[in-house]
């Protein structure tokens, strides 16, 4: 059932490793059908070396298990929540990616500090408050999307245009309209995550990129009058 | 003789120089027969790329070499203490992993700022005093493994919930129910390590994680009531 | 056509991604047939795995496209301005590597602190001004190049003998006399830019290169007294 | 003619690139054949990928070329005061390792900070003074020579305890008793440059590591009382 999407689930979490964004089995990569409402997301705690298209697990909204001989990433829930939100998502990625996780222990957003981040995310990667006492014992991964998602509301950032976020003390979660686009935004939010802290090693009163080009960036990539690429 | 833990004392040696946890031939793994009182250990001073499960030493918690054509490490009387004093454990490693070493030389404990330390270290990873001179003159090797010991002690910490500790000017101990388990905990060590490091550069004022999500990612790994993995 | 040059400017291309100066497609290389006032360029946004020399594009100085079935690199412009003024280039690189691109959001000229940078680069590599939003809004790419002139002719630098720049939160973008000695320069680019933030962290109040150490080293590798390598 | 010594500084000189200590060219290993009274050399600006057992100059004291197809590294004058000046070794090295490279453009010594450094080093690795003028624009690679051995002389350091050196605003040279000793001592310096860089981060009122543990691990490793390795 649904061979391609797991297959394709399969090959982006074998990305993962192979941008050095994962230790052992931290991390998880899930794809979702849309049409039937279905998931496929990486098993919980296998390692990568073992991971196979088959042990994908597939997984409704409702976080049935719908195919699988494995238990889902205990992340799960989270994507679940990401899913039902953001319609237009069609992967989701978590990661323990040290520059990234390193800011998310920091407590503090990425500052957009020049193209690179511009390229990719519209605004500073934020960093969002850390769950309560009653949102950590009661249903921990489904509140840590519950989270993301209230405090974009209040911040009023749009996630198709911020495709990532630091869960405080904890790590980076990141997504896009496919799988693959979703490690993507991993591995750019590392790179300028690393970048971040640099510059600011090397100035410590640094100011953010100027808007002009933020602005300049983001939409020479992004939206109607993109002209990036080959598209 | 006791060929099967010899193999997989071997494999865990190797498992060092590709987690990149060791230059030349700092660091070792040993691994023990609790029913014989024996444990297996990378010879002292042998390059990686020589070994073979045939080069582990065999020797009893006397220090006496029960089999083997090598010297066993120069560290075997500290992992003999360990073994002696903590009766759950399997197997333990040392080695000279730069960012767990870098706050051992620091003389500081590596706090703990996140999940991916809580997933597998119960607080933050104590670094114990350096030892004495009549200790350094005297039995050094085996007074390290009795600093170690008398500092949990005196500190009030459980070595299963801490299977990691620094020592002063010196490196990192590691250990775990086998050989593997310990090697593990080495290379979750040197991430930890390195990501509190990278924490405190981007926020100086930074606070620990708090004790609700500490315990809330321990024992969703540890105890009766774990669920993360297929066990 | 221009095929060997076709070929160099591929060969120099897929010299940036084992050197890790580039992530995905952010890098471009592009070579200049003097003659014909034609150069060779990597088209946009295309992955380095699936370059070929076929895929580079022709352009000539009034930036039409000569040959080629992409769409050339979107820094094209700012190539075609430093070829335009600077004669004595056969090759232009940009990229964002990580320690370059710091430096460059910091807003910072890299300092020459050792033999090391002045082997290569004759003074502080400069950190040119941000765009106007006017320069921003219009030709950008274009202005990009003309920035990069017209600060070099203001601070009296000689672009054959610092055949590098960084703009400001944005990165850097090297020449050479041909396209692999541009890549060098962005090599080395990077390994200075690395040293000069580490050196800074480890001596906050270290001061410059003596001059006469900077000249001494220079001169050692460049014009009619040099006597390094089999030249 | 030397074929044995040839190859030996052949291979000495391929560690380089393979323990990361190289970019480029820049970097080049020497060993002496003692009775002769002639060192081979690596040639000056030959990639390590052309580099082959044949292409190894040999030099004797005086620096006339013996044998050998190229021109020999421009440090040779350097290396050759090392040689007559410290009769005990076999091998010299020079590199521009950048952690090394970084604490001699900072000008100062690295402290030793633990036991990976006292297993090698006995004291700080010394950063000693510039070249004055004349030094520079007389005889540079003789005078860098000779200002190395006159501030081991004006320090009281032993270069046998100390097989390494810092030149300010350029990088370090190493030596052992063999080509490869003379490697080894590289990369541990690189190692031990690195974790003191990371040491001070850490704790940035950090101590040295007491002198009883500086000496109980050197001489666990040198002299007539060392029982580390299978010795």
């Amino acid at each position: 059932m649904l061979e391609e999407l797991k297959r394709e689930v399969y090959v982006a979490n074998m990305e993962l490793p192979k941008h050095h964004l994962v230790t052992f089995t931290w991390g998880n990569v899930s794809g979702i059908d849309r049409e039937k409402g279905i998931f496929a997301i990486k098993p919980s705690g296998v390692p990568y070396e073992d991971l196979t298209p088959e042990a994908m697990v597939l997984v409704d909204l409702d976080l049935n298990v719908v195919e699988g001989r494995f238990k889902p990433s205990s992340d799960t829930p989270t994507h679940a929540e990401l899913y039902k939100a953001i319609p237009s998502i069609g992967g989701v990625v978590h990661t323990h990616s040290p520059y990234a996780t390193s800011w998310a222990q920091a407590g503090r957003d990425v500052p957009c500090y020049g193209t690179t981040h511009a390229d990719y995310f519209y605004g500073d990667v934020p960093c969002v408050r850390s769950l309560t006492k009653d949102e950590i014992e009661g249903e921990y991964e489904k509140n840590t999307g519950l989270v993301i998602l209230s405090e974009f509301k209040r911040l009023g950032i749009d996630p198709e245009a911020m495709p990532a976020v630091l869960c405080r003390n904890h790590g980076p979660f990141t997504w896009g309209k496919t799988p693959y686009k979703a490690v993507e935004s991993s591995v750019v939010l590392e790179e300028v995550a690393k970048m971040a802290m640099w510059t600011e090693s090397i100035e410590p009163k640094v100011g953010k990129a100027p808007q002009v080009i933020q602005d300049k960036h983001y939409f020479r990539k992004h939206g109607k009058n993109a002209y990036y690429g080959q598209g």
